[in-house]
């Protein structure tokens, strides 16, 4: 039998990465899967630029080059943005090829359709890097949906907003500061949007949600909050009672209906996520029998996703299989009345009128700036937020240390 | 094609927990498998005892009697103890079964000889709740394992310690006190040797020992210590650090070369275990690509252990085959030469003669207790504690607020 012949699709940070572990781990790959591996073409968008890739591989600015590769095993998609990977993948399924993808942004938005698409043609489809990047959070959730209902998860799975979280906390800067930091640091693009306003763990949300339940949510279902209007003042009064920001995207399935956001939440010490820091990802998986698990790990860089990459190739050759999960889901249309603990912030305490207050409640003496942990429901919030535009909310995850009492009790 | 017949050997726990996923989860199990999950036998130690089996199950004191039930398909052993575990494993497998177990004493003692067997025999053997309970640790390291080499485990395998130890810190208990609320609590046997002594967290590093390397240690090769001599003081002195004390076991792989310990360690705040509190499990991996992933969940309990279980079973009938691993290692034969950082314990600042002083050392004034981070070898420690019994050793792993100084320098 022949070799396993791979396209590449981008040779960015992920794709070269990809290449790498390819050619030096040759030996490795053939005694796991019996067959070598032959990296046979790379898609490139610059046939100029100088990569080091060895002669022997075709290197193209051309698709169909790499289509017309004889006895195409399988497509690695390491590219960014929906198009032209959604064309690309399309084509390769056509053409019988099983396919690997590290594009949250593409599988967030064309996953279903490339799922139904593989399985018409009988081909794997495969993204394990797609989310958390190294963190092997896809594989995890497969194994524990064989017997598990998950019914939460949370999860920090941008480790750039994370980054800029800990910063501001650790240097007391500023958001702006925070954001240099990460860019020089590289861990932020020059145009940060798609980190710090939610729209990468937004996308990551909505792959894991397409998993567990085997349809895509209806994308006005989620709530999408970034961090940019976190200040060091909420992050210091956060810190005063013990709690810390974190930006979470995190779904809660109960009675069929669904609830999925992506937003800044105070979560407390004993919270999993309280000590996830830096650039890390972490996904908290709640399974009906298993419980509480917690994964942590690098969200990004090129040898972690890579290695991610590999995995699914050595799966798919490995015939390791997931049969599709399809669940009645329907959003919780009676959101607003389910009751919660958030975290209020004000400018004085006379903003608080009418709200019950929390034992714990502190006032910071250097500007004023005051919170409350209130019980409300959604809609209770949405009136207070109405009459004073000032207020601050954040959802708030964790124990707080003695029960919050409701707001608006008698008022 | 006929049901899958099923074969479970104990109804304590985590056999009862078994049995109830089988029997609740019917459906789903046959929409995973193609078939119907037969629970046919239960093998038991005491048949007058009323357990609410369904009466068609046949339930027996006798082994021989589940061995011969017609067309057994697989064994599933939730026993204690290497024996009469071993030897049902064994004729189970001459007898074509598939095995399944969560017994970690019989395997770490004996899961060499049982791969063997099954091997020869072409029936598959899982072991996923053998280690870190619902913890799905085993199929996240094979999956890693295809590309990764994992040169690096740190973590709490015991839950029983773990949980002592963070009461002990919490309630500032002494250690009797602390074990007996975990007995109270269900946490501890009234024996609690098999989890304080670290001879659960020993199994459970030699089963990833031998996962990882495809050969089991050398038990002289393990240094075992457990948390019997853990005093309130000494964890009060390294809380005064900023550190607290965990029972880690790890495994070191350099150079070919293998260190595995299972003893209670010093950990900064930035350590991923710093954070495991009560009887939570945690598993830090680093791989050579992957960098550090952190698993973290519950390691015993009946539902969790058992959904393990089921995982195992789903996927020996879903075929997925992993590869075993086999690789040359020996023991670090220059153990004692390796340079690293140890938190050292006496009653007087004088015991530190010739000890480089470590700038964070503090006096505890309750009691005199006094501690020294510093660097130095095995052979130099050893030395330090033949002239001074008196002094407690603690390994350190993580990062001190400042660089650790060289330990008998000028000496």
């Amino acid at each position: 039998m022949g070799n396993i012949k791979v396209g590449l699709l981008g040779f960015g940070t992920v794709g070269s990465g990809v290449y790498e572990i390819i050619e030096n781990y040759q030996e490795r790959l053939e005694s796991l899967l019996g067959k070598k591996v032959d990296l046979a073409g790379i898609l490139v968008n610059d046939i100029t630029k100088e990569r080091g890739i060895a002669p022997e591989i075709l290197v193209t600015t051309d698709f169909d080059e790499i289509l017309a590769i004889p006895d195409l095993d399988v497509v690695i998609e390491a590219i960014v943005g929906i198009e032209p990977g959604y064309t690309y993948l399309s084509k390769a399924i056509d053409k019988g090829c099983h396919i690997i993808t590290a594009n949250k942004e593409l599988f967030a938005h064309k996953g279903r359709e490339l799922k139904q698409q593989a399985q018409a043609k009988n081909v794997e489809i495969s993204y394990e890097a797609s989310v958390a990047g190294g963190v092997p959070v896809i594989g995890t959730l497969h194994q524990l949906l064989q017997v598990n209902s998950v019914v939460k998860i949370e999860a920090i799975l941008n480790g750039t907003s994370n980054y800029i979280l800990s910063e501001i906390r650790n240097e007391r800067t500023a958001f702006l500061d925070a954001l240099q930091s990460a860019q020089t640091k590289g861990y932020a693009e020059a145009d940060p949007s798609n980190d710090v306003d939610g729209y990468d763990a937004f996308y990551k949300i909505v792959i894991l949600t397409e998993l567990l339940f085997g349809q895509r949510p209806e994308w006005k279902w989620i709530e999408r909050k970034g961090i940019r209007d976190i200040s060091l003042n909420h992050i210091q009064l956060a810190e005063s009672f013990g709690f810390r920001l974190k930006h979470v995207a995190s779904l809660v399935y109960k009675d069929g209906a669904l609830k999925i956001d992506v937003e800044p939440k105070v979560v407390s010490e004993d919270h999993p996520l309280y000590s996830v820091e830096g650039v890390d990802n972490a996904v908290v998986i709640t399974g009906d029998l298993v419980g509480q698990l917690k994964l942590q790990g690098p969200g990004a860089g090129k040898l972690p996703t890579a290695s991610a990459i590999i995995e699914d190739l050595v799966n798919v050759f490995n015939s390791v299989h997931h049969s599709p999960v399809v669940k009645e889901v329907k959003l919780l249309h009676d959101v607003d009345e389910q009751e919660q603990t958030w975290f209020v912030i004000g400018n004085s305490t006379d903003q608080f009128e009418g709200i019950t207050l929390f034992e714990e409640s502190i006032m910071d003496h250097h500007d004023r700036v005051t919170g409350r942990l209130i019980q409300a429901t959604g809609r209770e919030i949405k009136k207070l937020k109405a009459k004073d535009n000032d207020l601050t909310v954040y959802p708030f995850s964790g124990t707080p240390a003695q029960p919050v009492k409701k707001a608006f009790a008698t008022a």
